[in-house]
């Protein structure tokens, strides 16, 4: 499946939950599939800290350029696009197309840096409701999303409850636990104590905070991966092992790196300073943090959740301890509180979060009969 | 009880498991109670990451002065300075008075910083034993230790085991998971990356790599804590509330913190770094990474324990995910495959692993029983 993303420019004002204001903002998007004529296949997909609206099939000539959710979404797979007329979406604030801080702020004429507003997973949606309009979709047979993205396809189902037929929200929660909080701090401020991040307006300066970028990977890193897949994965093997040395070669070196963990970390940190952007990792990791639907509702999710009308689908997995299965529960509780129809998948799988990206056979068949079941009138 | 610190010379060389030597070294101790004339009621406590030798007792005219044990250690308390003659010792490469990166290398005349040599829980045992020599105490009652000073006691076990009667082993694990090493490898890049650190050559720069201790002492701290009882202290708290705001104040800042779990922990890593040595932090995070007796016995851990002559205490609580439970009984199955005399209690505590120095009363019951039975020939 080859696919062009797209761009859309909206001139009018978007509102934001923090009191400012956003004009003039892109979206960028992708669409696979047709919609029909009744324009009720339409499928969204949220995206979650560092994905895009490059969720399904590859770019002309760029042979490995699949999308994030690729082995998901396509002609013939889970969520079929023979079937459904998919829509990916960048969100704002992020660096891959989207408006984010990295662009120049029209009141100003300056780039946003670290003015550009503190978007909320509420702003999003918002947003992204305003690109279903501009493309004639008043509702969609379903929103889905994991992790971060699943907080926005709940966020859907109470901001646009008529808009929405099915929301499958996947390795997600009903908000961030202070653990969780934490990590995202520890990483926020290993960007913003990096000399090179100036405040946030380090574009100005010729400057990437690269240092706090690949720390705060790291750390995002581990919190992805369960326990027992990285012991099995790395466990304690040698660098100089994998290079064919023996196993009593320590370095006693504290700056070297000794173990596989360690190389895979830094690779990964590495990788990750090269395109993502710092201002943005601060945006999305604070919207994480603030999403908290029950919270206008003194903590009571149930209450929260009563402007819902669509049905649900909930998945977790067994080893996420990021986003554990009884964060999943908690909203499947409230859910059914509401006399909701929920279907709710607890997959008794290794990979932590990450299994949400992954092919596992239990997981992909939930999704794909999920879907199977969602009516779509021609 | 006032305490006061003392400091042992060593002129003599100190293999080190590296293959470097250290000459010319001091160790700092404290000791507590009176070694009796069969000098048979000696007991060592090895400390953890940021410890030191004042495990117990006060400094004259310093009131909150405590020991980092105090609670555990003293006259009347679970290890009762009235029976027994204990120990604290701080190990080469920390920053509390023995010999570290912060001194001058004799062999060169300049501060040893990034050339301190990597020290191994084996190393420090050994020194531990040459203090012990100095000391006239041939056998120890006991050696006890939590977290990486539990590693030190197994280590005693091993390396000397006609000089030890008990080990008590302490939220401690046979070695460490890739998680582990992985949490420690961040601390490390955020410390080695930050530009005041000069390759570990900061103390000629006049600069501290506080930007780097901060990261790591923050991630630290979250996992020395449980997630539950991270909720339960801080949960979604903003900080604004603590201050007699209302909790509809989002300040909408990815920069300020903003929840109370935020401030605590800028505020833990704000302390740490005004008083903790960067190079001690690599150093003795290395020697946890390294830490694994069974490594020599193609992973076999019984194998390796088979040396053991003593008895042993081995403590875990239910909560700590640093050091698991099941990482301690893996040693409690390997010393019973050795039909080694061991107890195990397993303390459903909330507090992670923090739990083992803190007061609980099912916790000091175990230990003061358990030194009630040593028995001391006066």
């Amino acid at each position: 499946m080859i696919v062009t993303p797209q761009s859309m420019q909206f001139k009018a004002s978007l509102p934001l939950q923090c009191g400012a204001a956003l004009r003039d903002y892109a979206l960028s998007f992708e669409t696979y599939g047709e919609l029909n004529a009744a324009r009720s296949n339409a499928v969204l997909i949220c995206h979650a800290l560092n994905a895009s609206h490059h969720v399904a099939g590859r770019y002309a000539g760029q042979d490995k350029s699949e999308g994030w959710w690729d082995n998901m979404i396509g002609p013939g797979k889970p969520l079929d696009t023979d079937k459904f007329f998919v829509i990916g979406v960048n969100n704002l604030g992020s660096c891959f197309g989207s408006t984010g801080p990295m662009h120049t702020n029209p009141d100003t004429g300056r780039i946003y840096g670290a003015d550009f507003p503190v978007v909320t997973v509420e702003d999003w949606v918002n947003a992204q409701a305003r690109l279903l309009d501009a493309l004639g979709i008043q509702t969609l047979a379903a929103v889905m999303g994991g992790s971060l993205g699943g907080m926005q396809a709940l966020s859907w189902a109470l901001q646009y409850p008529e808009r929405v037929r099915h929301a499958v929200v996947i390795a997600s929660a009903p908000n961030l636990t202070a653990e969780n909080i934490a990590f995202n701090e520890v990483a926020r401020r290993a960007i913003a104590t990096d000399p090179d991040f100036h405040g946030g307006h380090f574009y100005a300066h010729g400057t990437v905070p690269k240092r706090g970028l690949r720390i705060a990977r790291m750390i995002g890193h581990i919190t992805y991966l369960s326990d027992d897949v990285m012991n099995e994965k790395f466990g304690r093997q040698l660098i100089a092992a994998a290079k064919g040395g023996g196993q009593d070669d320590y370095l006693f070196s504290t700056l070297e790196a000794e173990f596989q963990i360690e190389s895979y970390l830094r690779y990964q940190g590495d990788k990750f300073a090269e395109y993502f952007d710092a201002n943005t990792y601060l945006l999305i990791t604070r919207a994480l943090d603030y999403f908290d639907p029950a919270r206008t509702y003194g903590g009571d999710l149930s209450h929260a959740l009563a402007r819902a009308r669509c049905k649900f689908l909930l998945v977790s997995f067994s080893t996420d301890w990021r986003f554990a299965p009884k964060r999943s529960r908690e909203i499947v509780k409230a859910l059914l509180h509401n006399r909701l129809g929920v279907s709710y998948a607890e997959i008794d799988a290794p990979h932590g979060h990450d299994a949400f990206l992954l092919d596992d056979p239990r997981y992909t068949s939930v999704i794909r009969s999920y879907f199977d079941s969602v009516e779509v009138t021609p």
